[in-house]
Parts: C-alpha cells; structure tokens; sequence
C-alpha cells in the first residue's frame, strides 16, 4: 500500500494546455488500487479552470467509463463558451488513448454575500469531531483505501454499525472530512468531498464496490477554513443502481456543495 | 403564439445519424418562444438512444450555454464506450454553429424486477387528478407558455398561491403530469419531466425567468402507462442560484425518475 503524506494541489495538478492537459493520479488518492471517482473530478475541475481562468467550479457533472490506474493521464479540455459571469467546459480524462472519465463543467465566480433563502435542506445533525470515528487506510479483511492516509474521515460512531456486524441498517453516513496536508476546502477540493465517503449502502447491504456511473456537483459557496461535516444518503436501490445525495456544510453551518450520483451496486 | 397538438415523439424526432443528427426544435414545446430545458434534453435522449440502440436513457447530465430557438439544429453525438449494459455518449446541440446545449449520457437497460429497497424518499401527498388546477398556456399578464398546450400538468391548489397573489411560501410544486397526444411516459419523456413544472420558487420570491444551468436526471425504472406524479423542490438560493430537485413516480407508486438542476434566479 502507497504511503506518504501528498498535497491535495500537487496530487490534482494538471500541467500542458490550454487544450491538452496532463495529470498524474496519485497512488495514494485510491480505492482498492483505482483512483477515486471525486478525486478524477477534482482533477479535470483543475484542468477547467486552467483553461477558462475562472475562479471556481460552479457546477460539475461526470459520467464514468472504464477505471483509469494511478499514473499518467491526459486530459482534453473544450471551452465551449466563454462567458462574462460563467464558462462551460467539457473535459475528457484519458488512459492509453482510452476514455475513462467525461466530465462538463459551468465554472465561474461564486456567492459573495449571506444566503437569500433556505427550506427543507435536512438538518443533520452530526457530533463534534473529537466524537467522531476515524476512518483508517485499512478497512475491514484488509481492504486498501489508502485515501483515508491522505484525509481525516472521522464518521458518527452512530451509522458505523457495520464495522461491528451490526449494520445500522440506515443508508445514511455522517462525519467531518478535512484534508490531511492542512489546505482548506475550495471549490475543486469540494468535488473531492462529495464523493468522499465510503457508500451508504453499507450498513443496509452487504455488497461489493458501488462503482460510479455518473456524479452532479454543485458548489454553493467558498467555504470557511476547516473542517467541514459531510453527510451522504441513499434514498433507492431499483434494477442494480442505487442513487447517493451528499451535502457539504462548512464550520459556519453554510451549505456549501451538494453532491448526487448514481452508482452500480452488486450484492457481495 | 403557436398552436395545435404534435406528438411528442415527432417533435423529439432526430434523423440522419450515427454522428451527425438533425432535428426540428418545436415551436410549441417552448416557455417564452424558447425551448424548455427538459424538452432539448428529451431531443439529445433520443439521437443518443439512436447513436447505440441502446432502449433506455439511464442518466442524462446537461449543461446549458445558450438558448436555442425554435427550428433547425444539428446533433454531434459521440459514442464513447460501447458496453453489454450500458454505453455512453456525448451529445452537443448546436444553432448555426453555435453550441447550445451539451450533455453526457449513460444507456441502457433499467430495472425489470420489483424494487429492492428504499428509504426517505419523501412522502409526497397529491391529491386525485381531477381536484388539481390545470396548467394553461397563457401565463400571468399573457405570458406566453405555450408548452402547456402540448402536455397536460395539473397542480395542486394548495401549492398556487402566487397565482392568486398570495404565493404559498413553500417552494415545491407538485401535481399530475400526462403527454396530451396520448402517449406513456418513457425514459425520454421523463426526461422532460424532470424539467416541467414552472420555477418552484414562484411561490417564495417574484423572479424573471429561471435559466437552467445544469440538469442532471436518473431514469430508475420504465414507468406504468398513464399520467406521472411530480414533485419539485428548491433548497437554497444562494449566490443568485438555486438548487432544484425532481421526483417522479409512476400510477402504481413505483419512483421512475430523479432530477436536480442549478439555475440563475433574478430579482423581479
């Protein structure tokens, strides 16, 4: 297993441009040997970025095809329209001249004053830190995820029944996500964050890898330094995919990202 | 303002193909003389179902950079993984050479079985058909929607207070919908489902129009024939943008779609 401690810049860098980028996935940033699915998108957001000269992500949305391996990548970047608040871009990650990762992007500047209006975003509440449960880089068996050297994951003890054979049988998860090189949250590091936690669908079924088919996320304010309290729920399973809804708050309790996405899930 | 009925399927129709589609953007399935989202993404749907022969639209995730208008438009559609159960496409609406919409697809089969669980979808009370209000085509002050002369949406009272000047205070809009040229929903049709009702947050703040940025929408299962029940939700609106989700069930109960989109909202 991978270890060493890598910043999140340096693990999301993308070199070339202004059309064809370059990447190297971390072997650290991985599941089970396969980069995560938000750390892919937080890298072709840097690429968007890069290409357009826009502050920040605004909106993300990603469709998975084949699992790339840590190492060289290549990255297309399209901006499809420049515009004066916001651009759109479409980024296309490639392994061996193979597509694993599609992505689009709307990136541009974000909220700047208080929030207008909020209704229904469900209250979760979640214990301080120093309550949580740490995830570590070795799961259950042995299992590798060796991201978890990389962030400090700490879950509500409460939805943590399946690491004791007791599945809560709640498919919700709950805790504090911070960056192990002490950077703060921006807008590409929140693309990371909502994709961040194991799945939800573990303490309800025993399954295998929930492999991503596709991943929205919207991000709704620069957050303040810090921590910041993630929650992930799945609402169906139908036909062997399962949906997943994220939230991402901020220490001031501002919701700063929303997350959704649909994921294959086979029984174990 | 145009009139009379055209299929929904003639007005989604793409011809030509594999890469290269045209079709004929209806001037009847338009809010204000342009094009609903829901609608171009329906369109996109369908040249990507042709593109693979895949049957079912399984996740369709859009960007929008410019609104087209109603006629002409090409379709580039590119196939980017051909799999056993699904593939994926790329597909990029353009008007006189301009990009439009661009959106990603995954394609495939859906769910045949019975549902295999679900938890905290919310429980949303609609009342019958027949006690709903139905949506004309002619908006407040004459504002012309002349999409609602081509599908049948009939929402409930309680949640049209604006129309009657005293505007709820809850943004969720939820009622019946139904094609008026007769057809059943299928995974295309949901498509422009999620994007059907009017702007939930009417009913909390007076707003020009509410341009899409992002959709993003699940198909989960084949729907039941007849009409579909929907609802639709704002969260936050922060940074002039809110958050909107969809969902969609079926006659016998059964969820068949989600959606979430992000849109601009002005002042009035």
């Amino acid at each position: 297993m991978p270890t060493g401690l890598v910043a999140f810049a340096a693990a999301t860098a993308v070199v070339g441009g202004p059309r064809d980028y370059r990447a190297d996935l971390d072997s650290r940033w991985t599941v089970a040997g396969r980069p995560n699915g938000g750390y892919l998108l937080a890298v072709l957001g840097r690429a968007a970025l890069e290409a357009t000269g826009q502050p920040h992500v605004v909106a993300a949305s990603a469709h998975y095809l084949r699992p790339p391996t840590p190492g060289p990548v290549r990255i297309e970047v399209d901006v499809l329209r420049s515009g004066r608040t916001v651009s759109q871009v479409r980024a296309t990650l490639r392994q061996d001249a193979r597509d694993c990762v599609v992505a689009l992007f709307t990136v541009g500047g974000l909220a700047a004053g208080p929030v207008s209006w909020s209704e229904g975003v469900p209250e979760v509440a979640v214990p301080p830190r120093d309550r949580c449960q740490p995830v570590g880089p070795v799961g259950p068996g042995g299992f590798d995820v060796s991201i978890m050297g990389q962030v400090d994951l700490r879950l509500d003890p409460a939805c943590l029944g399946s690491a004791r054979g007791r599945p809560s049988g709640h498919a919700e998860l709950r805790g504090w996500l911070a960056l192990l090189d002490g950077t703060d949250f921006d807008s590409v590091a929140l693309l990371y964050a909502v994709d961040a936690l194991p799945p939800a669908t573990f303490e309800i079924a025993p399954s295998g890898w929930v492999p991503t088919l596709e991943l929205t996320a919207y991000v709704r304010a620069q957050p303040s330094p810090g921590p910041v309290r993630v929650v992930q729920r799945a609402q169906l399973i139908d036909g062997g995919r399962v949906d997943e809804v994220c939230l991402v708050w901020d220490g001031t309790g501002r919701l700063v990202a929303q997350g959704t996405q649909l994921a294959l899930i086979r029984p174990a």
